[in-house]
């Protein structure tokens, strides 16, 4: 259950009240949410002034839940909204490779109508000898070319030591699928107040994925994005299986934000279309896509990216789809 | 590749001709399509004069893929269509539990908007203790129901032999997950020309799914309607997971019109209809809907049936999003 | 649970505390068991005089399971034993595919060791395309191929209405994976009294082996073998990925024999031998093994397949593994 | 292809010969292989005086596979070995709970003739309230407990910055599952000697498996040992799916040596010693255990935790087996 501490409760009678409810060896621990405190504790043996409010939440993702928190949660970056009662269309390339290559995917990326810019500086490669990314160079770049257009940026951070430097050039960072359950990064992201895209491991059931959102929760940070895409499964014709079932059970558990990434999703530039279509149908706050301008000579994920073209065509279509879907 | 054999070749020159192909030990053999009769062959040696023409599929789904029919197949029950410019929505109970309660189900189904009826005489049950259905009494109730209010219906068929049985009551027969691999079940249904609606084995890849198909339609009956209905992976917050990517994927590939089904594809009440909108939005040519007058007391598969207020809904939101899907 | 009935109660006392039970409606029926009959009921309301002995088990696994029958259920065949103290090692081709090819083969199974000859005459296939078995000429050749040597045969049956003759000829009727529910085949093969190799499907649960295990058994035939062969996972360096935790599983849950298939459990011959050793090591009672005198020229799955002396490797390692495992 | 440098090529004439085959932007870089250097490149365009050796590998795993490599690799702490003629018993407790709790488990672990210590100070956790490890506190008792009995000891590291803290205590530094894809981590274990175990990712391939040790291997560190501890699928009557098929296939394709963790790989007590044997029987190198005095009372992973009787019979089970089994 959660706690709520009355908000002139001193740390002293807290520390104490914590000892008398079995202390940390009994899994009892204070976390933050925005200017409250609330212990987390699995019984409550006895009463307390520093009490404010008892939440006993039946779930086991306390801050995630919508028993925890009913209404749905919006997070702003600038005059952009991620949930809510509209849509948002993150763009642009798997890679930063040159300034000019970000510059000019921002441009059509932000003329199709996207809300948010995206592109990587830090590539996780399942091979060593693969393309790794242009590191802070490529945040500079990617930096520059949001500013230039007007669009806030998403990129991924891969490490808690890079917190602080990914932090200080996007607007949003990513926590990739393969660092899902990193929990020394989940830690890290919990610290700071930048809104977090966090990916589904994928292999990961949606339990877990809502229990790495608790880790940054916990830290503090509210400002948490769930990203479908797509799990491991037998099948092969895909690089993926989009999991469209997970976002529509999401939804109705959680209070985040979910994002659908059908290029990652599929793994194939055809499916991308149809499965963002399917993505807004089904009550997702919007997708991530892969788009550069010229996908067949991309250093990563060619074969998902769409070019300028596919990529208006699949806007105003989840746009048309959104219009008719109660949100 | 295909060999399409003169419609006035004798039987003996083709069977000449097979010989120099190598024969059946060669896997050299006919198969009907329509009024065609086609060669299969791995390779051809030498030239005949009962050559009509020679398609050279590169596609292992000889039949069932775009490259032998590249205009989507449509197929007409009485005055119903399935595939081509409109959606198909399918919706009964799971298992035909009296003559009252299918005839009850098949009045608000109608009134709902749905065009097809269903209900299953024959259930096929994981454990020998459960309750297996009515069998040919069941088909009679859900023939009269049908007819009462105007439907066509379809039902499962579980082996070869029940194959006339099942045609003489049914509009569409049914092939089960569990019977995907079935294949005297499907050489019986390639030799009727009643349609067959063909489920995915529920881990079955989306290749083997269309060499199942291949088989009724080897066997001259052109009228097989896919099914996706959720496949199992390591997930277990769903009975199945859903998979969409292999609709857009089917759609891509195949002419044959995909059905998709959201009760078995996430065995939860409350994700049925948003995923129902979202098979709609990704290209499917209809849904399959479990629906009964009071979910809660069925038989089998309650907890994913719908009542009749939440069919209504159902419907209305697909035709919504049918509306502004270009198909 | 399970309400075993006094041998001389008699058909009409049975009924009427049948229907006092709530009837078929309730799931309550009649198994056999030996000589002795069962009633399958959730639940005892009343007493009857008909009643010798109530077994409350709770596996639903009711025949299946060590609460029922605490001992290894042991097979028969000739003086061939399936289970106990000692394995057995089933060998043979894939398909048999000429009269010479199944003697020969049957030849050397024997000289290395086998005790049991394996071969298909219906062979599922994924594609209509290949190759489907020599059918009855295939279980003749395979009974005299048997005979000569002096080992009994097991051979697939794919539908029910082929159990007779398949049991004409065959010592041991296998079930094959994709059949694991066709409930039609399990009822069939109850009915009889000769052994049934039952495969696990490719993506069934143990408890949903076992349930189809339940089948049989609730038919009379108490003679079941259950064959771990491999299930469907994301990996796609094998074939299949075997399964031996099952395998640990299943000798401890129930007291039917276990074998193990490497062949199809991993697909590659070099896999073949060294995942029998450890099937053996695990507890199985056995190993079936694909086995042919020319694999490389083999119609169906040559490239599992072992040659003699791979065979002869194979016999003598899981032996010498056999010799320490205490049994 | 790996094209090996001349010891005594100066660096100057290295750079300029990896710019004449493309650079970075090519793929083309070095890697230390002991004292030698390599240069990684997918083609050769030219020849150069710096070449000592060319070893056109087809492996996409340059240096774990046994096309560079083709005696098995033995890694040597002080004198205990992994690889080679001999197996290796590793046990103890998950996590590190108390200073006697450790040197208790250490003192049994020895008697019953395990080779190495394990316990587990930084404890990766899905949820965020769950007991997270005694961190450098666990590591001193842990090197402690190892030293009174005399054995060497693992345990994990979890992020790149702790390598050198873990190292200072450890003779093993394991990386888990959850890291398997951490590639921060995995080159922070490159750059250092002592040998690393690493653990497959719960749904990594083979593939992915071998690219991870391909991090540590280029970065010059030759002492890694591969852990398989089992796979996610859709079976769920166990934790995981040990995918003994996967041993195999590794011991064939790479030389470095493989150890299977059974605990983990089933996650229930009763299945670890079937499955120890199953794993030394398919040619593993040995066999990493969760033991504990008091398995019911253990903070993490209790119910998959062996006692001392047990942890005895499991080694003189997998030592039986060892002695039939040509290694």
């Amino acid at each position: 259950m959660l706690i709520k501490i009355k908000r002139n409760a001193n740390r002293k009678d807290v520390d104490e009240f914590i000892q008398k409810l079995g202390g940390g060896q009994a899994g009892v621990k204070i976390i933050n949410w925005g200017d409250d405190r609330y212990l987390v504790s699995k019984k409550l043996t006895e009463n307390s002034p520093i009490i404010e409010e008892i939440k006993d939440i039946k779930s086991k993702h306390h801050l995630s839940s919508r028993e925890f928190k009913l209404e749905d949660t919006v997070i702003a970056i600038g005059n952009t909204r991620i949930g809510g009662s509209s849509i948002t269309i993150i763009a642009g390339p798997c890679a930063i490779e040159t300034e000019l290559q970000i510059k000019s995917a921002a441009r059509f990326v932000k003329a199709a109508g996207a809300h948010i810019l995206r592109g990587g500086a830090f590539k996780p490669r399942t091979s060593p000898h693969s393309f790794r990314g242009l590191e802070e160079e490529g945040l500079k770049y990617l930096q520059e070319a949001g500013k230039e257009v007007g669009l806030p940026v998403v990129t991924e951070v891969m490490t808690a030591e890079d917190v602080p430097l990914v932090a200080k050039y996007a607007d949003i960072l990513q926590i990739g699928s393969r660092n899902m359950q990193n929990y020394m990064l989940l830690d890290a992201c919990g610290k700071i107040r930048k809104p977090i895209l966090l990916k589904r491991g994928l292999s990961s059931t949606v339990d877990e994925f809502l229990l790495a959102s608790e880790y940054i929760l916990a830290g503090g940070n509210q400002n948490v994005i769930l990203c479908e895409r797509g799990i491991r499964t037998f099948e092969n014709a895909f690089r993926n299986t989009l999991d469209l079932n997970a976002v529509a059970y999401l939804k109705q558990v959680s209070h985040l934000p979910v994002i659908v990434d059908p290029s990652h999703g599929t793994g194939l530039r055809p499916l991308v279309t149809p499965l963002a279509q399917a993505a807004i149908a089904v009550g997702a706050d919007g997708v991530i896509i892969e788009a550069t301008a010229t996908p067949d000579e991309a250093l990563c994920d060619g074969a998902q990216s769409l070019d300028e073209p596919m990529l208006n065509t699949l806007i105003t279509n989840v746009n048309r789809i959104s219009s008719v879907v109660y949100r």
